[in-house]
C-alpha cells in the first residue's frame, strides 16, 4: 500500500498493526528493552524483532545496545516517533469515549505544563476544536488518481471551496 | 487483542489496517456506496465487505438501501465514526511531514470556520501544544497488569506524580 497517493495510507501502512503503537505506547513510556518489551506485550521475539525492525528501519525508533556479551538492545523514540505520541494520546481519548474500560481508563496523558488530563484536536490558526462538522478536505499539489483514490482524486479535484464534499 | 486492557490496543485493533482509514476517509469525503468504494480502492469485493461489516459491527459506520432490485447500500459515518475524522487529519499532517509525497499533499484538511490547512494536538485545558515532551502517562482506575501490559502496568502504578517515567 505505499505506492497509494495518500497520508493515511502511507502512515498506517507503517503503523500497520496494534503492535507498533503499543511498542510505540511502551517505549514512551520508558520500557525500552527487548525483554520488557517482550514480557509486557506478550508476544514471540520473533514477531517482537519484525516490528522492532520494521519500526527502525521507518525511522520511528533507534536502537542502542546497553549491554555487551551477547549484545543486548535497548529502543528509544526518534524525533519522528515522538511525533506520533499526541497522536497516541487522541487515540486513547477517543478508545476511552467509545470503548470504555470497565473500571474506567488504564491510563492517561497528563499534560505536564498545567496537570490537564485531556487532549483535543483543534485549527493551528484560531485554536477552535477540530472536528468532522468544522472541517473539509481539499485536493493538495500532490493528489493524483490511482488505487487507493481512483474516485476520491476526482471528486476531490471537482469540489469548488466551500462547497460540502 | 481486544481483551488488551488499553484504549491503544482497542482503538488500533478495529482500525487493524490501513483499508479501515481509508474507508473512513472515503466515507467522509462523500464516497459512500459500495462500488465506489471498491473503485476507490481497488480491493476486492469481498475484501471490503468484511472491512465494511466490520466497521458496521464496530459502530463507526452505518448502512443504509439506496436502490432497490437488487438491494445496493451506501455507508455513513456514525458519531462515533465521524470522531475519528480529527484523528484522521493528525495521521496525515504526520505522513505530510515524515512521508512527504512528491509533488506535495495529495490532500489537506481545511478549517471551515477560519480557512486554515493545519490542525494541532493541544492540551484541552490551557490549549499549548500537547507533545511528547509537555505530556505524561498515568495510570488511570481501570488499569491493570497483564498481556500487553504486563510490564508497564506496574512501571505505572509505581510512579510517582510529575516524575519523569
Amino acid at each position: 500500500m505505499g505506492d497509494v497517493t495518500c497520508s493515511i495510507a502511507r502512515t498506517v501502512d507503517i503503523l500497520s498493526d496494534a503492535w507498533a503503537w503499543l511498542i510505540v505506547r511502551d517505549a514512551y513510556v520508558g520500557v525500552c528493552r527487548f525483554e520488557h518489551l517482550r514480557e509486557d506485550l506478550g508476544i514471540s521475539g520473533k514477531v517482537l524483532s519484525q516490528r522492532l525492525a520494521a519500526l527502525v528501519d521507518a525511522g520511528i525508533l533507534t536502537r542502542h545496545p546497553y549491554a555487551e556479551r551477547p549484545t543486548r538492545f535497548e529502543y528509544t523514540l526518534t524525533t519522528k516517533g515522538n511525533d506520533l505520541v499526541p497522536i497516541l494520546a487522541t487515540l486513547v481519548a477517543w478508545g476511552d469515549r467509545w470503548e470504555p474500560t470497565e473500571g474506567g481508563p488504564p491510563m492517561y496523558f497528563e499534560h505536564q505544563d498545567c496537570g490537564a488530563a485531556h487532549v483535543a484536536i483543534t485549527c493551528a490558526a484560531c485554536g477552535t476544536p477540530a472536528t468532522a462538522q468544522t472541517l473539509t478536505v481539499r485536493p493538495g499539489p500532490g493528489g493524483s488518481t490511482g488505487p487507493g483514490t481512483a474516485v476520491i482524486g476526482r471528486r476531490l479535484r471537482g469540489s469548488s471551496r466551500r462547497a460540502p464534499l
